[in-house]
């Protein structure tokens, strides 16, 4: 089974994980996780987003999030943004990488916004013109681009659509987010190949959560195809938008289990990671939505020596 | 990415499933278990073993589940046995398929039963001679070959030597059976090719407990290695031997359903299934260890058509 032999993990707990929590966490709470996420190794984080307070209160103190925290050399802070507004914030907050999100859904889209995903990209692109002139990284996210409640599967062709309207606004980082759980690993491959031949020079991102227990069988087949980015999310935090009771994001601890057994390196610390997520799960009055966590590593079960069969 | 057509799942749910639930099944119960599973398409199942009722008490009626069985033309019933004495109790209540085990753990075997797992093999040898004489189909399991909590990863050297046991008595069916979790994705995929490379005339199959959330990723692999046979386990009943709140066996619903969206045939009704896997749920007091169950198809979220976002 050929491998790359690295990925970079963006975490996004703090952004995609707390959003659908209920217990709101102080700015220093949330300065706190996320300097001990960075501790760990993690090297790209999303810290918040710019929405307004009353859609995601969880979300109303990125702006002091960002403005407490001492970045560190070579850590990316992201943030997700919907709007000018949200440049503003950013700008005035000193964040300086900005993701901006479509939904791969038409349906989606019109029952939303009342437009096409292609036409919302076009009306980003005062968005990107904002951001590039302070100097700010810009990036562009697809959701459900493996399929939707609206329409189910979605033609490759119609995801490229949307991909050529963010290139047409300037926009060359992107994530393919499978928000709905709806993605499958021959299908994962399948568009992982088709993406990076039509576009090579993209950086390319997959975001899956686990809804219907793929996510690491997703991701597996994202790295056969050759992606190397990947997000995931501290105790598994977060949830499906579409199924409250469902599980979330991917497991950032699941993730970093089976990179190590498999020799695809994280630089992530893991024992110091299930601390965290062992934590944050405590303090969200939650159970950690993570394998490892829950049963422990492959090493931690050897140290025990239980004589059990 | 290069998939086989079609796999072929034996159902284990009435035996490594319900041996580790608390509350015991009456033999209807169990009897009506194992027909509506057969209804949905299954063609193997593992109907209970012959073990020592006091050793598992849920398994001390498999002779009378099988003698209360209506046989199914086409359909396979295994039960597993441990001695002589199985295979006696085998042919009096006319199982017509059963599985020998040993763990592939020197260390577990030597603790156990102070024998290294190639002597266990060796000592099978009048259960063969007791079974091939009763036109009783045997096969042979092979518990934790991708590492135990004893000595951590195995090497495949050692693995194959228990291989050759087992054909040096006479079986050419062979499960290679994670029991502890330890499997990773690259480590299936490497074993897969060793053995059916080494081994092309033995009948292969794999065994996997979601105790660590890889089993869908580890199916994707063997089924890359060109494997297509699978256990798995209705509602994911079932638990770790080694870690009591684990998950156990991986949920049959939930690997019908990626092999559904793949286009992998499993001949299974998964609707008809994930009833049965509710039902069975219910009765044992327990959650649904199936993400399937607990969030729907793809194409129960796509009936909804809910508006969220």
């Amino acid at each position: 089974m050929e491998l790359i032999k690295n990925i970079t993990i963006c975490e996004v707990g703090p952004r995609d994980g707390l959003q659908n929590e209920k217990i709101i966490l102080t700015v220093d709470e949330k300065v706190s996780l996320i300097n001990r996420l960075i501790d760990t190794g993690i090297k790209v984080i999303e810290v918040g987003s710019f929405v307004h307070p009353k859609a995601v209160p969880q979300m109303a103190t990125t702006d002091e999030v960002f403005s407490a925290l001492e970045k560190r050399a070579g850590v990316q802070y992201r943030a997700l943004i919907v709007n000018e507004r949200s440049v503003t914030r950013a700008i005035a907050c000193g964040c300086d990488k900005v993701k901006l999100n479509v939904s791969a859904s038409t349906g989606h889209n019109m029952a939303n916004l009342n437009m096409t995903p292609q036409e919302s990209v076009a009306g980003f692109a005062s968005c990107v013109h904002m951001a590039k002139e302070n100097s700010i990284e810009i990036s562009g996210s697809i959701s459900m681009p493996f399929g939707s409640p609206w329409e189910g599967e979605i033609p490759i062709g119609d995801v490229k659509k949307i991909v050529d309207a963010y290139i047409s606004v300037g926009i060359e980082e992107i994530s393919l987010s499978d928000a709905s759980g709806f993605a499958n690993p021959k299908q994962v491959y399948t568009m992982c190949k088709e993406m990076s031949t039509a576009y090579p020079n993209i950086s390319w991102w997959l975001h899956f959560h686990n809804t219907r227990g793929m996510a690491l069988a997703n991701i597996l087949a994202g790295m056969q195809a050759g992606f190397t980015q990947y997000d995931a999310s501290v105790a598994g935090l977060g949830g499906c938008p579409f199924i409250p009771e469902a599980t979330g994001n991917i497991s950032t601890e699941d993730l970093v289990h089976m990179c190590e057994l498999m020799g695809v390196g994280t630089g992530i610390d893991l024992e110091e990671l299930m601390d965290i997520g062992k934590w944050i799960s405590q303090r969200l009055e939650r159970r950690a939505d993570s394998y490892i966590i829950n049963a422990g590593r492959n090493c931690d079960l050897l140290i025990k020596k239980e004589e059990n069969s």
